[in-house]
């Protein structure tokens, strides 16, 4: 045993970690999504967060790591490596902690861009539909992007700042829930003739609560894991990622409490995701007061942000999801532009807390947020529109209304229970 | 610190974490059992969980490790090491790890296999009975087939390949289901006269579902962890355990999809299980493209198997753990004998899928399932017979029809929500 | 790469992987304090966990890692590092595993003692005044503590051994929560005008058995990971934590149903907390037999314990935190000071079984738990008792009625079910 061998050893150990942290990002989307919505649609949101993750799994071990790493063709995308991207030769941390376990880390990040997307559109969305814009989510709008900012394309190459993901995982998540929520249309009683929006509550605050602290949890493998080898930065990464996310979640109390009399708790627990997303860009290069600043600014995102799409632009977005992955993906990449001034391997809060890449950087960073939304919202469109005019997106009313674990799965999520179902 | 010592260190960082990883499948566990049963007897299922691994943990410590680890005699049977396992001087592995934490390591394994009958004699037995066999599970039944594999017994010694317990745990849980649930027999309701099958749903499809992601979460530290040392294979592991999981879930979606229509949550969610439990055996030595084909196989089983216990042996398994656990525990310990040609430390995953071990490996993986099943079928057969002629298995009819948790507890696991049970 | 540099690599992973399973408790606690209450509180307790960790997290690194670990006054609280801890120059694990990790690690553990108090005094407090409460336990009443036995004070001094905190992270729960459950006072219909003591039954007794499991599972990060180090310990650790939180739990069940002719669910997992609560002071310095008789100790201590101060002397303590968290805490020290004889890096379970460090570490086993009680007591009593003379502690009577999801947040936590509430 040398020396080199027991730093690749540990790096392995280090990747493992992070990688099942983050797969168990799946089982907190799953509580999260299924608590925010309808006791009536709980068994298919479960099940679409079991294809997102079953499809999204296979379809990027074949497909979508050889689009996101293979030889890269124009900086646009990779072109090698299907159906066996262990082969690849150019792919550089597969020395660093073998082929495998990089593809294995790989798939548990593409697994929970997919997984953002069913909340925006449940409790109205056939599930056939919803394989197939899981399936394409994974297989190319993902590795795509993932290509230009971490597989040798053109947004790494001009220098674009998304460390583990605000804008790769996030926003191309959080700009397809946009773009499928406004497709779907809302759902039946969401908007009133008026125009007024209705709350529809979901059906179990504490199985939601339970999804936001597996995803807090997971999220210290997802940020501290993007290091993809153990370094000196590793609690730099759980402090910001933490004080990031405890900023988000009190803002939102805070600002609820002031704005409605009453803290909101759904709101709240969306404050801490907002925090989480918008921190996930810059949680290496930011100082901790950055850190803290940018969950306030998530805060705030969340606070006006939720409603506004919810109320003026009336787009029915269930849990949530386009203001906590889309808004807050989009800003804190922006934000990485005003407050990058970390230096990895130091351990400097307080001074200097203004200067960020410059300018330059944070042109970098808009182009970076614009190209990405341009190509997921282009894809997602064509996508959603082609199945809208073949085979429909939405189920039939009397689907919808009964709901739909009974009508598509034959099922009760809760079949003991006596409930006040409308 | 000297370079051996750090290799030690490492060992024990990498055994530790897929320790009580492992040690989380028991909440994964639970949340499955107890969701896929009724409210009624929420709270008994949710102690017999606790029962099996709080029991499982004293007896293997005093007894159970020094059977399966103790100095072999006959390649049958451990016979020292009782009450102080960890002065044993014949375990290697007490070298590696130190030997505190191997017997950790080896405690959550054997909890497991404890925690696998509970579900299948769900909603009718005495929790007292359960109890004795819960213990008779940990104490003996486990142990001896532990130290036929992996303690120096004659399976090891014949070249039986287990490499995380197909066999040695998940079909020695899942033959003492089926027996428990013969000789217990079906819930009051379930059978018609004219011998029909009625579905008796669960009461909580979405905690059922965060079981199963605990499950395939925990499963990464139970086949990855099966190393014992960090080394190179761990992605590989890691890969093969993820697809096989994906292709079992994915596989009996589509299947009952084409059968019944629709979907099956429930199922799919037993798909995902079967697809984990088949690949257990294998998980090293097969390729990637071999894991989903046995992913497949496991799916298509779940998907005929668990219908045909139910429906033409009239066998009544509450959660599906005989067609999850005993026939994939059997076909993925067999399908190693067909698949058995990934060498570990290389990559590749395309050329030579079938080759196997030849007939030869064949022959002794299906001695290896055949001489377990005997066993366990044999031991569980007069522990379940003796209770059944002394103190008798089932619970009184009135206490099944009005729920175990009020009659054998005192208490009602939902009393602020009004139930609809009959 | 150097050895010493490896070496510490290995210790960051393991810090960094212990902090975020301490950091998972909030997840369990949550589970287990809502679960054991009401359905009508569900979201407000869930609240008050999310306050407890994002206050939390934002006071201690302002203020609360200044006062533990600044540079020592007296022995009684550090003094400087306010804003910006990770500048600290006296601190020795800032060299092992980097400034932020450490202070990461700080941080979940003193979130722990914050999340104690909220079950304690569940359904009738103000969120308002529970939000000060749960600030100052993070900004100065645990910080104090935590100086006195790890951050150069007078107890570790005086060669106080708690390890992981039974002491000074679960009394200081515990005893905050004695002080607010009295301050409080009982909920509404809790007891009768004679005396008696009602039952008041939780609302999900399978949220509270996760929310159990998913601390024992942490639980191992929070003893273990005190080494602070990689060390050959930490299989010790694993095992005495695992078997006396078993014990604990079997002792419980056997006594109540020996009791109450019914094994008791809600108290055996109790049981299991206890026990772990209190093997988290010397689970390094007993032996596997120390700590099984620990765990027994903890469970007599709970079957007898949580009744009394229930029944006798009348204190609405709703989930049983002051069992759990005070009366094991302080057991679990002083039985340091009988049982403390496994010497750290051998492996002898047998001989020996009491000797203790003698009447000179009882002794200073007892000053330190008088102390903390005394701190805590006293600073929690001025805490309560100006909020009550000022704002007032508890909701109007209407409120706790009809319950605090309502009224101090507008919203149900299961708007979808039909209740039985009263």
């Amino acid at each position: 045993m040398e020396l080199l061998e027991l730093t690749q050893y540990i790096d392995i150990v280090w990747v493992f970690l992070a990688s099942v942290l983050v797969f168990f990002m799946q089982a907190g989307f799953a509580m999260v999504e299924t608590g925010f919505t309808r006791a009536k649609n709980a068994g298919n949101i479960i099940m679409k967060n079991f294809v997102d993750f079953m499809i999204g799994s296979i379809l990027f071990f074949c497909f979508g790591f050889a689009f996101m790493f293979g030889p890269d063709v124009g900086g646009f995308i990779g072109t090698a490596g299907f159906f066996n991207p262990e082969n690849l030769t150019n792919v550089s941390a597969f020395e660093a902690v073998t082929p495998e376990l990089f593809i294995f880390f790989q798939t548990v990040f593409c697994a929970t861009a997919a997984t953002i997307v069913s909340g925006a559109v449940a409790g109205r969305t056939k599930f056939s539909v919803y394989c197939l814009i899981s399936a394409f989510v994974s297989l190319i709008i993902y590795p795509v992007v993932g290509h230009w900012a971490w597989g040798g394309g053109f947004l790494g190459t001009m220098g674009f700042i998304d460390f583990a993901g605000s804008t790769v995982v996030h926003s191309v998540g959080g700009w397809t829930a946009l773009m499928g929520a406004v497709m779907v249309g809302p759902r039946i009683g969401k908007y009133n003739k008026d125009g007024k929006a209705n709350a529809i509550p979901g059906h179990s605050l504490t199985l939601g609560a339970l999804g936001v602290f597996i995803l807090w949890f997971a999220w210290f493998g997802f940020n501290c894991g993007s290091t993809l080898a153990v370094n000196l930065d590793i609690g730099h990464i759980a402090m910001t990622t933490n004080l990031a996310a405890a900023a988000g979640g009190l803002t939102v109390m805070f600002l609820t409490w002031a704005r409605y009399k009453k803290p909101d708790i759904s709101m709240t627990l969306n404050g801490v995701l907002g925090g989480l997303v918008a921190i996930t860009a810059g949680c290496l290069v930011v100082t901790i007061w950055g850190a803290i600043i940018i969950g306030i600014i998530a805060g705030v995102i969340i606070t006006f942000g939720i409603p506004f799409i919810d109320q003026k632009l009336k787009i029915d977005d269930p849990v949530g999801a386009i203001g906590v992955h889309c808004m807050n993906g989009v800003a804190g990449t922006l934000l990485v532009g005003l407050f990058a001034n970390y230096l990895p391997g130091t351990e400097d809060a307080i001074l200097g807390l203004l200067y960020g890449g410059g300018i330059d950087l944070l042109i970098v960073q808009a182009i970076g947020v614009i190209a990405v939304a341009a190509w997921t919202l282009g894809t997602s469109f064509l996508l959603f529109y082609g199945l809208k005019k073949t085979v429909g997106l939405r189920v039939e009313k009397v689907v919808e209304i009964e709901g739909l674990d009974v009508h598509e799965h034959g099922i009760e999520a809760y079949s003991d229970f006596v409930s006040r179902m409308n």
